[in-house]
């Protein structure tokens, strides 16, 4: 695929909607432009990043403009909470506080302001995590989108769990805790009415309570991800990319739900692309597979846990490949740009 | 003032610019809807909020919708970095980590965005506090206005202080670190065209280094504030409010810039509801105002640091007096809703 658009180091250059959908051209955008102006700390990209002098705490921030604000199976709101806590849990922490910050359009009516607000507050109960600061931003009509949600969290990791995008080792599993594709499509067919099925949801969710199941298994632990902007496709070429790995996975073994495959076959997309809530991928050593898969599947947002492929013995460094259900193997690529803005 | 306006309590009310101000429609918003469904800690809402379990670190939140984005003294990268950090610093804290979270519109010039993240990193080196984890979301024209930033800190807090709104006490001393009104005044006149005078300049600047030279005064130091949105009025309103004190100051010790009196007068707008950025209000017990003073001008930033005033012996609580330069007394309200939208 090609996209004739001008790189983000070109100084005539504009945005575009393809920059901000966690892909290559996010990639390109961060690497060439805001990281090098904010003179961020090297390495790897991580959901969360310990906070300096503090190694045991993490701190993650999120903004949330998904549209429309309320779908099947969640909100703004929620999504806002599940979103930052499982960034935290993807750094093997549990939450310990959130901070909220909300940008309201002008004309709002206050019904809906309360109800995300409602939503958010019993999203964090329900996480056990306090919402203990926040900033409201009320701005012109036209001037954003009806509402815009930041969240940050700060998060303790559990002791012994360091999970990292860098940990990753050839002869890991890798394990799928649930099926793929629910939150995006269900958002796209709220949002332009497409109505595919009236009982899919998305799997909004918080995910710190899987990271627990698996906390007695430790150092054996790798790499923990959540499938969100540009999938799991986006998701395993991070990895593959930050730990120098190729990284096989088989197309039988990835759950994808029949509502979500007809969607994606109906739209020309592909399922590994489509932006997840509610999952994770864990990379584990290979002595520990049966366990960790035990333990996701101990929990109900884990009953659907599924071991879909391994880090590669050998294999170019970065590679993702899918073994397909008739055997042939393609590459799997990082997704250039979103199909599907606003998707969170 | 009137404004025929529903209040935030009925269902079939709908934001309004006012209600994002910082002034009494914020706080109706605040009290009737977003904190009681959030359910946030009780108590006066402070700048900056304590970690649970880590009593010594505090987390604050705040967007930055400013328009436009640049301005005579700074722009919506730097001002994103000094708001955070002041926030922090009115805690007593130092800033130990940032994190930074942009949406921007599909569309925005590359050279532009590049421009405000090399003003942001700049702005927080400047601070010495490291970014440690960002977010980029890409919005489609039309669904925000160029760019919008929210950034969230985490700080320590200096041994010994522990200022809070709730903190000041009959006799305290006032004191202002720096004149009023420069950065709404400038904003506005960036915005408008206006064009007051050349030489005007935003006042955004960080705060904690004022802040560290106020420590070797521990617990003297009973409040800290910086004057943003509502200004200077606003802030004292909450701090009496939250203190359950009344508070006197004297118009004759108030700095004023002459162009910000002048383009006040043109504008009939207030002073002392006109935001700042890079200034703060202490209130100290009287046995240390002359050595809090001296700390605060010895620094560049508060070389025209001046006591404007004290905490009352007697009067109602939550009441705000200011004392004329004719020698009449008015009542200074909590302002209703900000005149002048997106300054920050």
């Amino acid at each position: 695929m090609t996209l004739a658009c001008p790189a983000p180091h070109h100084e005539d250059g504009v945005v575009l909607l393809g920059h901000g959908a966690g892909g290559r051209l996010t990639a390109e955008l961060l690497d060439t432009l805001v990281l090098p102006a904010l003179e961020g700390p090297g390495g790897p990209l991580e959901d969360a990043a310990p906070l300096p002098g503090h190694p045991d705490l993490v701190i993650s921030t999120d903004s949330f403009v998904v549209s429309p604000l309320f779908f099947p199976g969640g909100d703004i709101g929620s999504l806002a909470v599940h979103g930052t806590v499982n960034d935290l849990a993807m750094r093997g922490a549990r939450p310990v506080a959130l901070s909220v910050a909300l940008i309201v359009e002008e004309g709002l009516p206050l019904a809906r302001l309360r109800a995300v607000a409602e939503s958010l507050g019993k999203a964090a109960r329900d996480a056990r995590v306090p919402v203990v600061t926040g900033d409201t931003k009320v701005v012109g009509r036209g001037a954003v989108d009806k509402i815009f949600i930041n969240t940050t969290g700060v998060g303790q990791r559990r002791p012994g769990l360091r999970p990292s995008a860098a940990h990753a080792r050839p002869g890991d599993a890798v394990l799928l805790s649930g099926p793929l594709g629910l939150h995006g499509i269900t958002v796209l067919s709220s949002r332009e009415g497409l109505g595919f099925d009236s009982d899919i949801r998305s799997d909004s969710r918080p995910l710190h309570h899987l990271v627990a199941a698996l906390a007695p298994l430790g150092e054996h632990v790798h790499t923990l991800r959540d499938p969100t902007r540009g999938g799991l496709a986006a998701a395993l070429n991070e990895i593959a990319r930050d730990a120098r790995v190729a990284i096989g996975i088989d197309e039988s073994d990835i759950p994808v739900p029949g509502t979500v495959a007809a969607a994606c076959d109906l739209l020309g997309l592909d399922p590994l692309t489509v932006a997840n809530e509610g999952c994770l991928v864990a990379f584990v050593a290979p002595t520990a597979a049966e366990d960790a898969l035990a333990a996701l599947r101990s929990l109900p947002e884990g009953r659907d846990a599924a071991r879909i492929g391994e880090v590669l013995p050998h294999g170019p460094a970065g590679r993702v490949v899918l073994r397909t259900l008739v055997g042939a193997r393609r590459v799997v690529d990082m997704p250039l740009g979103e199909l599907l803005p606003r998707i969170c």
